[in-house]
């Protein structure tokens, strides 16, 4: 009975290292053994490069490459690349071809290269395959290791097959075997609960399940989630457009996908542009990719305050408005943030398409005018109650009011756009929502006083 | 072979009130079977209430209960209480135990009472026992429906079950029997690979994997996801205190799980706090969640601003310091937030550990430092451009360095420190860090500003 790992006495990463020193693969290997879930992964990215080398060093390519496969990948990236190439290439060589594909293209060129020319040519060229599709495809999610039958056999040939292979094939995840016609192209699907209930001089042919659901290489990840929802299989066959089975793609690996890509978008809505930052890698590694999207977010949000700057005679004659200036401003970036988010869900979920940006900004303005009315009585309260000035606090609740409508419209519809425009929503409504809704907040606000002014100017 | 769905000539969900009006069950059923994965949750949340109780009342109870089981689980919660009781009672009783005590969970305490009235008394007990378990735990996840054997029975008495009863078998997921005693504790684990290699008079006890991975019913959802990472099983057996077998948890299941909460960690992040919201859903409803964050938000904001209020001599003294308020606000916000999302993620991986949030900020303080110097040094250069005055650079350059640092350490430390205090992350790190960060980014321009005053209004 496995219970949630408490916290050890030492803390493992030290253990670890203590271990390597001694040299002993089987002490190793037992401590990593009784490690709870993911802790591992915690210990090995307290670790220096050298220390981490040690690890893998030690331990079997198979038990380096399984150690590896259980990491986050980008941790896994930092693993390979600290090892000298030829150690680097034998651990790769024993990770399963999508995991291969997958850390490939993490790598810099130069590493890249230098693994694939230790790996054989064989190799080398499925993942080089691999490695070509999109990531989130059926073709960049699908694995090459699957059993695969002739339809002219017999039950029996298949049966003796599994027996004689049954170490091999039991390291392959998925539970079918599929049948092809002598030009590779996909037939039919074998069940083994089939294969368990009937006659072993059977022609495969008879008992196969014909013309099995496929999908092509091309298929997206999201169509792929949600088809898997609506059937039970646990993986599916993917073809190329002339039918030949090209590899499985399996539920859990779909479903990995998705999470990862779902675990990646706040990181990326916060502006970590590759969605991808552990605490492990290098200060200026992490530093230089915050900033790349800090920086042109510090441009925005020059540019948005620059209509402050225009209006500073007014500003100056109503020195209270300088208060409620970043309060407009955050407000209504967070209103329009939740209509952001609310996008991007239902996008992923497939309940809204990119083209239905007219639906979204009519369901969005009904929330404005709600939310913006009471957040701009309650601002515009505020501001009455602190001057006394009835009029400061009509053109603050007024600003902050309109301000809110156009924040949600525009949260809403931003995501669809862009990504009909084929950019990550992810990475762009932020900035984009935010800087719109600051100058148009501040604009608002202050050419509202301006108007006003003679009532304001009394305070 | 499925390609990606492409658009329709004519919505789909006009077809299906079309259908549905016609009352052919047949046409209906077609209908739902050829739309692509995805688009009958998008047709249906386009429909009114009464279109959509049309829909579930034509259908066949096991057909209506599949629909809801493909649907994102707030639009089957609204379908649900839209129909009458009896009717609804009569599909929940066809969905699936586990899909039955999420939707309880969702459900009214009137809908959910009324509705297990409707239920047999030993199915709505069931249901019930499932649903008291905590949702994101194994006991939350697990199914009741699974292959069971008595250690004593021989394989021949399994594969005749198995034959017998395969219809009803094949819609269990989990691809193992699982072995018992007479006191139903757990003992084993059958593959039917295993099953199938063997004489059939052989005892079921020589055959199985004794004293398998099992996990207790409160073993949290990330724990799971972790062991399940590290092992190539599709199920677990859960078992309470006693070794008692309660039920099955699937690999699929809890990658489900995993996937469903960080797709709703975004929506919290922005402050849609139970995480869901269709725009399907009311308005009133809708604007009310939202709203609810956003009152918190708006007063923690006037607290935040009313540090400028306290400084408006220095403000009025040096008005174009209102222009880089706003500016300082958001940045120190942004790159707070980038050090929220990677923390956050580092706990939901098992990197970082709650009570390790003293090595979160030494991490994040030499992020801080090198940010803060440079967007510090770009923001001061824009000052000092703009109005020529050197010390105003000065005030407004060190005021964004020293905040950044203060931002991302405080950014990186708090959803650990939230965490330990057992509350989401996800919801409350926003507001805290940047009512602090706004706070602390004015007093140290205003506070600055009023040191250096002699050189700032010879502008």
């Amino acid at each position: 009975m496995i219970d949630s790992g408490n916290v050890k006495e030492t803390e493992p990463w030290r253990e670890l290292v203590d271990i390597v020193q001694g040299g002993d693969v089987e002490e190793l290997d037992q401590y990593l053994e009784s490690l709870p879930p993911g802790e591992p992964g915690r210990a090995l990215s307290r670790m220096t490069d050298e220390e981490q080398a040690g690890v893998l060093e030690l331990l079997p390519d198979e038990e380096a490459a399984e150690l590896l496969e259980k990491l986050p990948e980008e941790l896994a990236v930092q693993l390979i690349e600290h090892l000298p190439v030829e150690e680097a290439a034998s651990i790769f060589g024993e990770i399963e071809s999508r995991g291969q594909a997958e850390l490939l293209t993490r790598f810099d060129e130069e590493e890249a290269v230098a693994i694939l020319d230790h790996l054989e040519p064989e190799e080398a060229n499925n993942v080089r395959v691999l490695a070509e599709f999109p990531r989130d495809s059926a073709g960049g999610l699908m694995v090459t290791e699957y059993l695969v039958y002739q339809e002219d056999l017999r039950v029996k040939d298949v049966l003796d097959d599994l027996r004689d292979h049954s170490e091999e094939y039991s390291s392959y995840g998925v539970q079918y075997a599929y049948v092809v016609s002598p030009a590779r192209q996909l037939v039919g699907v074998l069940r083994f609960r089939d294969l368990l209930l009937t006659s072993q001089q059977k022609a495969v042919r008879s008992i196969m399940i014909d013309a099995p659901i496929c999908v092509t290489t091309a298929m997206g990840l999201e169509e792929l989630k949600r088809l898997f929802d609506e059937c039970a299989l646990q993986g599916l066959p993917v073809v190329d457009d002339h039918n030949h089975l090209m590899g499985i793609v399996s539920r859990s690996d779909a479903e990995r996908a998705i999470q990862r890509r779902a675990s990646q978008t706040l990181l990326k809505f916060t502006g970590i542009v590759g969605g991808e930052e552990l605490r492990s890698m290098p200060l200026l590694l992490r530093s230089r990719r915050r900033l790349s999207w800090l920086s042109v977010n510090i441009l925005l949000n020059v540019l948005a305050a620059s209509v402050i700057a225009w209006h500073q005679d007014t500003l100056s004659s109503v020195i209270a408005l300088a208060v409620f200036l970043p309060i407009i401003s955050d407000m209504s970036g967070c209103s329009g943030n939740q209509a952001v988010a609310v996008s991007m869900r239902e996008l992923a979920l497939g309940l809204v398409k990119p083209y239905e940006h007219l639906r979204v900004l009519w369901k969005e303005a009904g929330i404005g005018i709600v939310n913006g009315a009471v957040l701009g009585a309650a601002l515009g309260g505020v501001a009455f109650l602190w001057k006394g000035n009835p009029m400061l606090g009509l053109v603050v609740g007024a600003a902050l009011a309109l301000n809110t409508v156009l924040a949600v419209c525009l949260g809403g519809a931003i995501p669809l756009l862009l990504r009909r425009a084929n950019q990550d929503p992810a990475i762009a409504s932020g900035p984009i929502l935010t800087t719109v809704t600051d100058m148009c907040g501040f604009l608002f606000v202050l050419s509202f006083a301006r108007i006003t002014l003679p009532w304001l100017v009394t305070t």
